[in-house]
Order: structure tokens, then C-alpha cells, then sequence
């Protein structure tokens, strides 16, 4: 199907769903109404890289590579906007399996308020998709950047990890005696790990100092926060919130739980440090927007991660492992 | 070396250049303020496909990649602001050849008055670069769309054409012959096209009716203008302007010049229509912006291009060239 056929194909199945968006195809470029300050992140998924097609769906490909962009946007507690789309296929992905994957991107763009406004097709050798996200806030002031955290901020995260981690074992053979339910929500997790954007908005009116997410694993993301605001930042392990299941796989893969909740990457939690006065403010809120908060650790002055393992002792990670 | 070693590098050497942009790099995604209207377009290009590693330095395809994009701009008229890059490279390509090509692609912004302000480095099977660039304008009314063509209108075509697939047949091996300046002009304008920015901002403020930049050749680009204006386009063919030497290589090749010129993409040349009363202002105005303006066609009520010979017949071009 000629690259132009397609492009047709997808227009029919992509919305406009904001009044910000003055024209989103057909000409050279997109036209948004601007206003306040621009949030943009870019991210790129390929074919034997970040994912295998016989694990993963066009569909989970699709929105796979809109979730990691989206949930940068919910780091910085950006309102979504707009998405730009490059779509690379071999001739052999055929025309069926493009429109899964775009009409995949197209449900968690309206699930996210997002419009996709524009995008190129190309062959390429490998399935390869490339995301452009914009998101937008009435000034500077009205984000949360990695550098907030400051000594004596508590450490918090949402929900649990370690699922995206635990359900690519899963794909990769670990037999773990899982209920059908808890092995499912791993999967889920790994194939399409949904982006925070409500949470990391309401966590940034919150007040809160810093703000990640979780794609590198929370050790590595941790080290991020405590390089741009110039702290340490320590982990407790002991306290990590593991998504059900996780313990069950990581035992049949022969790891520690604990350190595989810490290195895996790809849960799109947040990540955040609070001011020890803000943490009922941070824990409500974080509710209203439908969201656990487990505090795992504190700043202080200083540099690096440290890890403290249940016994107290330091722990160290040989590395992080992305999915 | 590691894509985050090779992030840092680039960080080195790109330059923030607009006090628009306040964050650029490091955190999870760049902060840009924000006003008027936002004009943004997405361009990818792959080894294999838009280009080859043994014609193309990787200094080529840096340039190529983002002056494709900042084209899209200068169709519209828009001032180019920001950039974003996603590279994706073999583990062969290599840390110098990556610098290169990031180098070559801001030296491109710095002349273009444009800020790389974000991006990632993946692993792909092969080389991939996709820019997305954003540019700025006061509101919609201050862009020109590929809709604005009306019955009466002239078409005009910025500078020479042909130059960069004549360029291509040189590559391919096309013995013709060519003193030693214009055979490098045609290998300039195949590698390291130039985006018409300026000449695009002109003409748009000398208010032009509809405007495109020439990546697919006239012939298609006319079409496109013909199909978003709801109008007929014809194009002279014995009008247009070849760039020097385009004659020569197409005979080596066994082709026609002119069909050349009108279906050979990528020239980056900037079509548009006027009203006939605003001729000598287009000209003059282009002039100023330091291009050339040639009248080749002209509009009518219908619909699609009618492409017309020298001797005034209709010609039927079997397809449109992407080199």
C-alpha cells in the first residue's frame, strides 16, 4: 500500500479533539494556538530494540511508543496536548497491522485528551515509531522538574513496580504459579503501561520538589533526581511497593524481588520528592487523582543514590535493565 | 559507547539561540514559551531508503534530515524555532560519525536561527534520523497554506529545479559533461539542500496566495496546491527554471530535462501562487530575501495539474521521483 494510501487511512481513524488545533493534516505542517509554555518530549521505539513483535501486538507497539512519551509530559505535570508520529515499516508489516497500531495510539490519545495532529510514514527496515509528544502549562512556574528536591524531602512513588519487569519474564518463559488475573495484569503492565497524566498533574498543585517517572527503574530514576538537584537521594528497598505476582516471578526467574522492583524499568509510575509538612497534602491528593503514594525514602545533602536494603545494609545494583 | 555518553556529547555542542527556550536538555522534556500560534512538521529519513552511507557523508544526512523539516516551514511562512531529534544508529556507525552528524545539523540551525532542543539516541538496524521542528507565528492569519490558490492566480517557483535529482544521477554514476563547478553545485544541492526560510517569510508577508515547498517535484507539489485549493494548476514546462548542469546530466542519462526538472523531488525550491496584480511585489520581494522568482503556470477553476509542453501540448508524467 503506497506510503500517501496510508496516511489517507489513518486520517480517517485520527480526531481532532481540542479547539487548540487550527489545522492538523494536510498541509506542510500543524497549526496549534499557543499559549503559557510548551512542554515537548521526544521518544522512539524499534523492532528488536525495545520490542519484539512475537510478544508484543501492532497494537501494543502503537501504544507502547505513545505511553513513554505521554508519561514524560506527566513527569513535568503538563496538560497533554498534541502528538506527532513517525511510523517507519517494513514492506512485509502490511497495511492491516499499520491501522492496529495507529488506532491503538488513537484510543490512548483520546483516553489522554491527546489529538495527533500530524506525522510521516517511510519504509524502514525495522518497524520503528517515533513520537513526538507537546504538552502545555500556563508558565514555568506550573511544572515539576527533576531538579526540586531538596535536603530533608521525603522520597514518594505511586502505585507499584516492578510489573512491566515481571510480565517481560513472563514473556520470556519464567514460570511462576501465578493466578490467571495476577499474570494478565502483568502482562498488561509490560505490554501497555498506562502514563500518569492526571497524578503528575495533581502531584505539580501539590507542591511537590522533584518529579520522574519511573522508565529506568526507580534506582537509576532516583540518581537522575539526586544529579539535577544536587542531593543524595536514599531508597529504602525494603518499602518499594511491588505490584502483585512480582515476588512469585522474579523467585521462578531466580532474582530478588526487591532488586528487580528497583532496576526494572518501564513502569511509568512517578517518582517525586515532598516536603515532610506536604505528605497528607501529597498522600489526598494523590487519591483523588486515583493513586497510591508509598514513601520509600529521604534527601539529603550530598550526591548519588543510596540504596538501603530491609536489613539496613547498602545494597548495590549492577545496572538498570530497561525492557 | 553508551547512548548516554553519546547524549552528552551532543549536548556539548548544541547551543541554545532563542531566549524562548528555557530548558533544553536533562530533564524529561524541554520548556519552550509559548505565544501566537505553534507550526509544527515531523521528517524522517533511513539509510537504505532516503539516502546511502557510500554517497552520503554523515554530515549529508544530518543536514538533509533537518533542512527536509525546516522546509515545511518555509512553506508556511513560519519563523523556524525549535528543533527535536530522534537518531537511531547501528552499533557500527559509531561515536565520530554520530558527533559529525549532529554537528553538521547545527551548523544548519545556527544559520536558520534554530534551537536542537531536545532528543533521544536509540539502537536501530539502521541509520535513522527524525526531526521534528516547530516554528512560530503572530496567528493562523499570518501563515500561507497549500489552500490559498484561486482561479487567476499565477504560479511562481523560487530559484532553479532539477538540481538535486541531476545531483542523484551523478552519484549513480551519469556521465555527463560538466566543468567542475556546476557538477559540485548539482552533489551541493542533492546533500545539503537549503531550506528557503527567508524567501518562504517574504512571500508570505508579499501575501501569496497558496505555497508549498518542492520535495515531491512540481509536477506533484502542483497537485498537491490543485487538490487543497479546490482549483486547476497548469505548469508550462518549457518555462521552468533548471539549475545549471540539469540539462546536460539528464541527456547523459537518457532523460528528458524538463520532465526532470517537473518530477524530480527534493529541490526544496519554494511554489506558490499570486494574484497577478501582486507580481512585481512577489518579485521584488524575493529579490530582497535574495531569490529569484520564475512565473511558470498558472491557475484555473477544475481540478488537478495540466502539465503543458513546450510546444503546447499536454504531457503525462508516469510518476513523481523521491531521491
Amino acid at each position: 500500500m503506497p506510503e500517501r494510501d496510508l496516511i489517507r487511512a489513518f486520517e480517517r481513524i485520527l480526531r481532532v479533539r481540542s479547539e487548540r488545533v487550527l489545522l492538523a493534516s494536510g498541509d506542510d505542517a500543524a497549526v496549534v494556538r499557543a499559549g503559557g509554555v510548551a512542554v515537548t518530549s521526544v521518544d522512539a521505539i524499534v523492532e528488536g530494540v525495545h520490542f519484539e513483535l512475537d510478544t508484543h501486538s501492532p497494537g501494543d507497539v502503537g501504544h507502547k511508543a505513545l505511553a513513554a512519551s505521554l508519561s514524560d509530559l506527566a513527569a513535568m505535570g503538563a496538560e497533554p496536548g498534541e502528538a506527532y508520529v513517525v511510523l517507519g515499516t517494513p514492506a512485509s508489516f502490511g497495511e492491516s497491522r499499520a491501522i492496529e497500531l495507529v488506532e491503538a495510539m488513537e484510543s490512548l490519545a483520546e483516553r489522554s485528551g491527546v489529538t495527533i495532529a500530524g506525522g510521516d510514514v517511510i519504509a524502514a527496515p525495522a518497524l520503528t515509531v517515533s513520537v513526538t509528544v507537546v504538552g502545555w502549562a500556563g508558565g514555568e512556574r506550573d511544572l515539576t522538574y527533576r531538579q526540586g528536591a531538596e535536603p530533608g524531602h521525603l522520597v514518594g512513588v505511586t502505585g507499584a513496580l516492578g510489573g512491566s519487569m515481571a510480565g517481560l519474564l513472563l514473556l520470556r518463559g519464567a514460570d511462576a504459579d501465578l493466578d490467571e488475573a495476577e499474570r494478565d495484569a502483568l502482562l498488561l503492565r509490560h505490554r501497555r503501561p498506562e502514563p500518569q497524566l492526571a497524578v503528575g498533574a495533581a502531584l505539580t498543585e501539590a507542591v511537590v520538589g522533584a518529579m520522574i517517572d519511573v522508565s529506568d527503574g526507580i534506582a537509576a530514576d532516583a540518581g537522575h533526581i539526586a544529579e539535577r538537584s544536587g542531593v543524595s537521594v536514599e531508597v529504602r528497598l525494603g518499602e518499594l511497593p511491588l505490584a502483585a505476582g512480582v515476588e512469585a516471578v522474579a523467585r521462578a526467574a531466580g532474582r530478588d524481588p526487591l532488586e528487580l522492583a528497583a532496576s526494572g524499568g518501564d513502569d511509568y509510575e512517578l517518582l517525586f520528592t515532598a516536603a515532610p509538612d506536604r505528605r497528607e497534602t501529597v498522600e489526598s491528593t494523590a487519591r483523588a487523582a486515583g493513586a497510591t503514594v508509598t514513601w520509600v525514602g529521604s534527601v539529603s545533602a550530598g550526591a548519588g543514590v543510596r540504596l538501603v536494603g530491609p536489613d539496613g545494609r547498602p545494597v548495590e545494583l549492577s545496572g538498570y535493565e530497561h525492557p
